[in-house]
């Protein structure tokens, strides 16, 4: 089986996915009578049994009551834009393509239309309908393809749109407003192979297209990992990950997308962009491929990278230590930082995501289940420890036995400077499992009318209550100023530590049924609280990028003076905007 | 004192350099009439005692018989390129700075005329004259000086070279033929403080002129370490670093260069490009900060950067293992770095300069000194290694105690895995000694008609040898080739180590007395060496950069549309090339 954290193995399951909604289809949460909730199929460790006390959480922390009998209804026919033929293009295509690379069928295009951004996205393309569709999907099955693809958009007008694995949670994969030539979405997904291996030195030559889940079973079978782990593993691809300039949960182990790739092949209406070599580290002047991190599918199409690869870690355990509070916990992760003995992974959940955890737990074998009354059932056995306060870090140790041990001494200590307990294994397996299982979670919510998104930011050391209280306070008022039922839930995470400081994810649902426009209304929310994190010294994004989604805040980023340089940079290298797909500096 | 790795104290001594030589007017090498080598001053720990071996060793080693009594004359009288006076910019400057922070004299121009690769500038220079000098040297103060200088610079037709430490080796600092504009060298030194400490996020906004001396000085009074240590740090600045994308010893720790700033500001005539704000990591789209690092002065002036710091570590030591050849020594670096577990710095030099190092002691008290016959001095202890093959890796450890311990643990297992033999601290810091040395002992060699130069380059593991060998072989059919006296002497040393490779760091010597145009022979010779390199798998750089000395080698770097995309930014930050320093692809 692949590597992958959390999963079980899954090397034998239907890989088919659900298209609009987050994941795969044997996949999908379920009410039954009882009020339990149950996840199908067998591909998660939360799987196959009943979760007494999800839907109770849910109502007491929304502070409302749901409906969970009658889930919202979707979109009967969706409304896709008439597909705006190039006719020429189409039949210079024909020429170069087999008729089995593209389509102008409906379901693709819609598939391809869309991300996995919430509100703009999700929302839209199950309950609503997408301003604009692309008009054709294309499957290009390597770099001949590709560059063949690019000419002729360029010769006949045409717009191309790079896709991966379609997690992209920026609304990146939108469409521009204003674009009125056919738009091709290029999806990469039959590019995914790995070209070569280099055992001596630890890398590989990999197509752009394949998926994270694909590209770390293919390594297993060689013992081999990448350990590029974003939560969108699974779906997400190496060429995705380059254009969001990814982060991966094990990075103090493996890097993040930067450190891990070597070179980059990138297709341009101008020519092919890439290093004639690819190099451990050289000083070969400006260095064009550092700026491809991130480009966000403004420059063109990645086809292939040159990644690292290591040996399948001698050993790879969970761990996990519990805080009384959060701001014990983040100084304990502040602390461990310092001691630069870093595990492959180390994060700290808040309460509420804490006991959002524990809300996904079975009922305990052989007692009654006291539906409604949640405190009772999770009062935990550690003493002193008020269950509303309390927070946990979850780890995932790897390396030699004798580098984890030393993890995990230094972790252990530095956890009772802060009055910290071992959680033990279990806890720590859970809180990663959380990771694969939260966007179904968000999925089967939506059917009840309830908005579930992340977003994160980058902050540094001294600011991260500034920034956790600004989310909490602004998300507070703005629920009220815009009318929402109830209460927000909003719930912060540090999902990576740096230097400087760290990557705090915050996960945010509301209940929204009887709210007109919710979903607009969140939208205009999340603007808002985007503004009131920068102004706490948050960046604008960690990883999830910022294609259309924080187009408001690229001026509060770099001088205007670098944003006209990177123009003329899109200027050199696709004079014609063949790549009009608009994110970052270049969103309208 | 400064963190510096092997330096004493040198904080109550005297600063100032020798000029167009390497380093403090303090140090210098002569020779006894028993022909033992003494370092003047009290710098560094080989200062102040006599070296009866190296001599004995040089002449051994390059197969000749060196004269030491009578030093290459110096040129007289240099002549300098007369002012080329654009006297409405000298007009307008004066308009903007104070007379004390421009010059046209001539010292001070052939001082900024030049860096320290040794036969295209440091010969030159000593030996013969330069080919042109900059007209007018400029100590702007901080960010408004610069601007009003590229400003002017702009509207008056000028050309500006950004000057730094002077130790540049890959003659970026050389005016390119043909540029007919009044050329203004932009000596950064005077922009030398730090402008805040964030003691929370570890971080420092620092003027680029800082030498890495004295930004250690600063930052130890206040308990930190930047720990960036090219092996240029008493001299070269921070702007420097960025702009050659230099690297440090103990990077493994601290990481290089492009590691460790968070953000650059960088002047250039349509503005100041730079980030809002700096963080510790970020998706904000194309990120044309990364772009500079190594952008060898051609884009714009960098004036300051944000960086990190750290405090300064709980343990610091040095350690160095003996190893029977090369092959076994190169093998133990590749399997320590497999281990994950890495020392601050770990360095593996070749027999040739691990003798080198032998060869600076002094004579064993009491016992007598058999001047050539250097074998029978250097018969080492160690049982079974053969005094002509053995080499040695050179160990700094840094961190906490417990860090230090695992780390010296890892050595030690692995070493053993390799028959290695611990050779001591003592020899460990000797060979770090060593670094700071040897472009004394260079200077002292030309005065002796011997050229000494360095050169470095990025291998993948399995090239170390194929390079190793392709740098011996054709040092030495060149030699033949050119006609050069004796030997040659060219020796490796593995001095970085990352996931896919190593930097390779080339010490070469050869003698040319009586050999016309020796030093012109050398650069040709150098530049066949570097072809090799590269067709054996090494980068085209390492650390140094391309400057002019590396034009030739552009072309195998990057795809020619990259070249072309970097020229589009080029030109759209400077349409007027008032960066006309000619680096990298801009080189004539």
């Amino acid at each position: 089986m692949a590597d992958k954290s959390l999963n079980r193995d899954t090397s034998t399951l239907d890989p088919t996915p659900w298209g609009h909604r987050w994941g795969y289809r044997d996949t999908k949460l379920f009410v039954h009578p009882d009020q339990s909730v149950e996840m199908t199929g067998e591909r998660y460790n939360l799987c196959g049994y009943r979760m007494p006390y999800l839907i109770p959480f849910i109502n007491n922390e929304l502070n409302v009551t749901i409906d969970f009998s009658s889930a919202r209804p979707e979109t009967a026919r969706p409304k896709l834009t008439p597909v705006n033929r190039n006719e020429a293009f189409l039949a210079a295509l024909a020429g170069v393509l087999r008729t089995d690379q593209f389509t102008t069928d409906d379901p693709e295009r819609l598939l391809h239309s869309h991300g996995q951004t919430t509100t703009e996205e999700v929302s839209r393309v199950l309950f609503d309908n997408l301003d604009r569709t692309v008009d054709l999907v294309v499957w290009p099955e390597g770099d001949e393809d590709c560059q063949a693809l690019v000419t002729l958009a360029g010769e006949h007008g045409v717009c191309l749109i790079p896709y991966g694995g379609g997690t992209n949670v920026s609304s990146a994969l939108l469409i521009p407003a204003g674009e009125d030539r056919m738009v091709v979405s290029v999806d990469t997904k039959r590019m995914n192979a790995i070209l070569s291996i280099d055992r001596a030195n630890l890398t590989a030559t990999v197509q752009a297209g394949v998926q994270g889940s694909r590209l770390e079973e293919l390594l297993a079978k060689e013992g081999l990992t990448c350990g590029h782990e974003p939560d969108s593993v699974e779906l997400s691809t190496l060429g995705g990950w380059i254009a969001t300039n990814a982060s991966g949960m094990k990075k103090n182990r493996y890097g993040n997308i930067e450190d891990l790739v070597e070179n980059i092949t990138l297709v341009t209406p101008s020519g092919v962009i890439e290093q004639r070599y690819s190099s451990p580290r050289q000083s070969p002047g400006i260095q064009l491929q550092k700026a491809l991190f991130g480009s966000e599918g403004n420059l063109g199409l990645i086809t292939k990278a040159v990644i690292h690869v290591h040996p399948l870690p001698e050993v790879k355990k969970y761990g996990s230590v519990i805080f009384s509070d959060w701001q014990t916990g983040v100084a304990f992760m502040e602390a461990l930082n310092r001691t630069g003995v870093k595990p492959a992974s180390i994060r700290l959940v808040d309460n509420l995501q804490f006991r959002l955890g524990q809300s996904l737990k079975a009922a305990p074998t052989g007692s009654k289940v006291l539906m409604g009354k949640v405190e009772q059932i999770f009062v935990t056995k550690i003493k002193g420890f008020d269950h509303h306060t309390m927070v946990a870090a979850t780890i995932v140790y790897e390396g030699s036995a004798e580098e984890v041990a030393l993890q995990e001494k230094v972790v252990a200590a530095t956890a009772k400077q802060f009055g910290g307990v071992q959680g033990g294994s279990g806890n720590g397996e859970r809180g990663y499992m959380l990771t694969y299982a939260i966007a179904y979670i968000r999925d089967f919510l939506a059917d009840y009318y309830i908005i579930g998104e992340t977003y994160e930011t980058t902050v540094p050391w001294d600011r991260i209550h500034d920034v956790c209280d600004a989310v909490e306070r602004v998300a507070n008022s703005e629920h009220q100023r815009l009318g929402f039922p109830g209460r927000p839930f909003t719930s912060p995470r540090v999902t990576q530590m740096y230097h400087s400081g760290v990557c705090i994810y915050f996960t945010h649902g509301l209940y929204h049924r009887g709210t007109e426009n919710g979903e607009e209304k969140f939208a205009e929310m999340e603007r808002t609280i985007r503004a009131a994190i920068m102004d706490a010294g948050g960046s604008i994004s960690h990883h999830h990028g910022v294609g259309k989604l924080r187009k408001p805040f690229v001026d509060r980023v770099a001088s205007p003076e670098t944003v006209e340089a990177v123009k003329a940079l899109k200027q050199a290298v696709d004079p014609k905007n063949v790549f009009g797909v608009g994110n970052n500096v270049f969103a309208r």
